[in-house]
Parts: structure tokens; sequence; C-alpha cells
């Protein structure tokens, strides 16, 4: 049985599949943990890691879709609707691997996992096997990242409160951008927010500040780790918060 | 020329394409205004409006995953980007479209349209045709309404301030559920904020009212609309907010 869920979330297209398989390893090679892998994207193609649950065993995006007839979206919809369902039999799977650490992939829009029934009835099932840490990925390339960096930081605020477990947000693909953030791989709420004020322009240059406010009051003192799965920059750094998140849970039950 | 472009948004599943179609009817009959319809979304399958123009003659989700041998989560990306890169020659058919008001039907996933390059792009290249109003649903089915609507609100906020458009939310599916949000079609964020106070928990119950609080000294003084696309309900009440909308926009050119 595990002793430790890391369930991986983000934006589609934001690497948590790339991230699993990256950090998985990292884990197994520096920790000498065993790693299991659980993917519950049902529209995945091709994996990274060899899952030891594969939730397309039971339904697939392109099954659902000429089964029932249905488009992608509402084929996407479907398969949280039987992934909600099924959560029992998720759990029954998962507490039976002989695995110290399990890293669960989930589907790759997360609006359909996190804001439907899925995300909170999975995240409650994962609960009772094992502490679970969430990680909330954001992609620095898709948009200027200070006001990104933001949004996707109250988003993580949004999961954890949402889905009722601790949020660990990683930036990734930092291969891929400059990013100036400090000197370590690490960055604070306090560094966000001044960056912010230099940065932004307009209404989101005074709301933006505003929101990191009240994230700096409610959430616990974090700071957001830079990571790639392509270089492997990073995810000692990552799986370091995800430890000392860990730690911190444990000492609450 | 349309003189007024409407954008529907919001997660998957929360109605768009149906209420674009009981807008559209709605505001023909009684506003006698020719409406053209737009359909944005390479995923759909079955339209209850006769668009005017359908980005599914230049791609489909279908024809991505087959043609690129991707899976939907990348045929889906794959397709924004393929829909920023067109934005000039959508920009040239909706404006020699002969129709007064344009109402236009985005992609299932609205993180992929949002968050990545298409929704500003296509936003940018919409506001030099016509005043450009976005309407933002919230879906009350899915989950607790009260933070649910706090943060859609702000996603709102956030949605406004990434397009560069005006935005008005409104309350989806009305027939399905029952709201006790007040006598009128309409809630204040002011009530939003005293019903999150009374009815949330825990954090939530601190973090969405401070939240509110940022948004009431940034948005404009926004009420929320309940709709029904299905009875009817609330679609003169939401015309009439983003009529409101675009006359003050007006004024500002």
């Amino acid at each position: 049985m595990p002793s430790m869920i890391i369930v991986l979330m983000g934006p589609a297209g934001s690497g948590k599949t790339t991230l699993a398989s990256a950090l998985g390893e990292w884990i197994e090679e520096n920790q000498e943990y065993s790693v299991g892998y659980v993917n519950l994207d049902p529209g995945a193609r091709i994996l990274p890691y060899k899952p030891d649950f594969d939730v397309r065993e039971w339904f697939t995006i392109d099954k659902i879709m000429e089964k029932e007839g249905l488009g992608p979206n509402g084929a996407m919809i479907r398969a949280s609707e039987l992934l909600a369902e099924r959560r029992r039999d998720l759990r029954k799977i998962i507490r039976g691997m002989k695995k110290e650490v399990v890293i669960i992939d989930t589907p790759g829009q997360s609006e359909i996992f996190i804001f439907r029934k899925a995300g909170p009835k999975i995240t409650d099932a994962l609960k009772f096997i094992a502490t679970t840490i969430g990680v909330y990925l954001v992609d620095p390339t898709i948009t200027s990242l200070i006001s990104e960096l933001a949004t996707s930081l109250f988003m993580g605020l949004i999961i954890q409160l949402r889905l009722d477990i601790p949020v660990v947000p990683a930036i990734t693909k930092v291969d891929l951008v400059k990013l100036d953030l400090g000197e370590t791989f690490y960055i604070g709420l306090e560094k966000v927010r001044e960056l912010a004020e230099q940065e932004l322009k307009g209404t989101l240059q005074e709301v933006i500040p505003r929101i990191i406010d009240v994230m700096i009051d409610y959430m616990p003192p974090i700071r957001i780790v830079e990571v790639s799965a392509k270089t492997g920059q990073g995810l000692e750094e990552l799986y370091q918060l995800i430890y000392e998140t860990y730690c911190s849970c444990g000492d609450l039950t």
C-alpha cells in the first residue's frame, strides 16, 4: 500500500504526462522508493512511463465517441462522469499497489477534472489510502508569465480548497523560456507580487497584487519551483517541496 | 458589417452552444435585429443553430486526430493554434456578414481558448470589426453554487483582463436548479459576498469574500443574470446587460 500519492494537475498541454515520467524516475533513482504510475487521462496517446494502472483499460475518449455517438467535448465530460462512478474500484486498485509512492496523471483538460465532480470525488477516495499531495503545473510558454503565474497560483489555491488536498505549484518547461525570477529554483509569493507591480500594466497591475495578498494570507508559506522534465532541472527541489508538504500533513493527522 | 459581436465563453458543458441558439432567436424575434452565428468549436457535433460560418469547414478535431496522428488532447491544442493562425480570414468573413449582431460560440474547453494564444488573438481581430462583448457562463449544476459562482466571477474578471473585452457573467441552466439568490433575475456582487460568508465553511469562507472585494473594486457595477436556454427565462435580462455594456463601450470609443 502506498504511503504518498502525488496528483499532477494543470491545463491542457502543461506537461503533466512528461513530468509524471521524469519525476517518477527521479524519485526511483534518487530516493530509492518504488514508484507506481496511474494514468487517468482517457484521451492519452503515448505515455512515456509504464502505467501500473491505465484508465484506458476501462474506457477511452475514442471508444466513448464511437459507442455513445458523442463528439470529443461530450465524450470528455462523459469520461469524467465514468471516472467519478468508478472511484471505489480505483481506490481498491491503488491500495493494492506494492509501491511506496504513486504518481497520478490526470485528464488532459483540467477544467473537466477539477471543476466537475470527478476531481473532488477521486481525491476524496485517494485520501483514504495515503497522504495525497497535488502539484499544479503552470506553463510559462503560452502567455505573459507574471499574470499567468499569478492567476495560476490563484487556480492552485482554488484547487486546494476545492479538492481539499495541499497543492504545490510548479512552473514547467523552464528549458524553453528564460525566466528571471531570482537566483534560485524557487520563487516566493512576495517576489511574484513585486514582479506583478513592476511588469503588468493597467488594471492587471492593481488586481493581481491584491489577489496575491489574499494568497499570502491563506496559503502556507509556499515557494514555487521551476522545473524541466527535459533537462531534469528542479526535479529535486520539486520533490523536496512535495516531501515537506507530505511531512506537514503527516503532523496534522 | 455587424455592429455588435457577442462571444459566448465558459467551461466544457456549461451550455455555450444551446445559449447561442436561444439568445440569437430571442434577439431576432424581440429586437428585430438580424443575427449571424459563428461556430468556433471544431469538436462540435450537432448545432441547434444554422451557422453563417462554421470553423469545421476549415478543420475538425476528428480530422486533426486522423491527419496528424494526435489524440483528442493534442488535437484540441493544435486546433487552437490553427484558429489563431487564421484569425485574419475569420475577421474578413465576419466583417462581410450582412447581420447586425453576430454571436460567436467558442471551443468546448475554455482553458484552451482563453489561456492559450487563440482567445486573445481572436478577440483582438474581432474588436476591429465591431464592439465585442463576452458572456461568461457559470454552470450551477456541477458544484456548490456559491464557491463556484465566486471563482467563476473571478475567472470572468481574469478573462476580461486577458482578452481585453468587457465580460458579462451569466448563470445558466437555472431550470435545473433552484437558486435562491434574490427576488429578481439578477444578483449583485454584494449579495454573492453575503451568501459566501453565510454558506461557505473553513478557509473558503475567508478567501472568497476577500476575492469578491477585489472584484467589487475593479469590475464595473455588474449584475449576474440567471438564464435558461430551455425555458427562455432571463434571456431578455441577459440581452439588456449585453446591450448596456455595448452602449457604455460605445461611449468610450
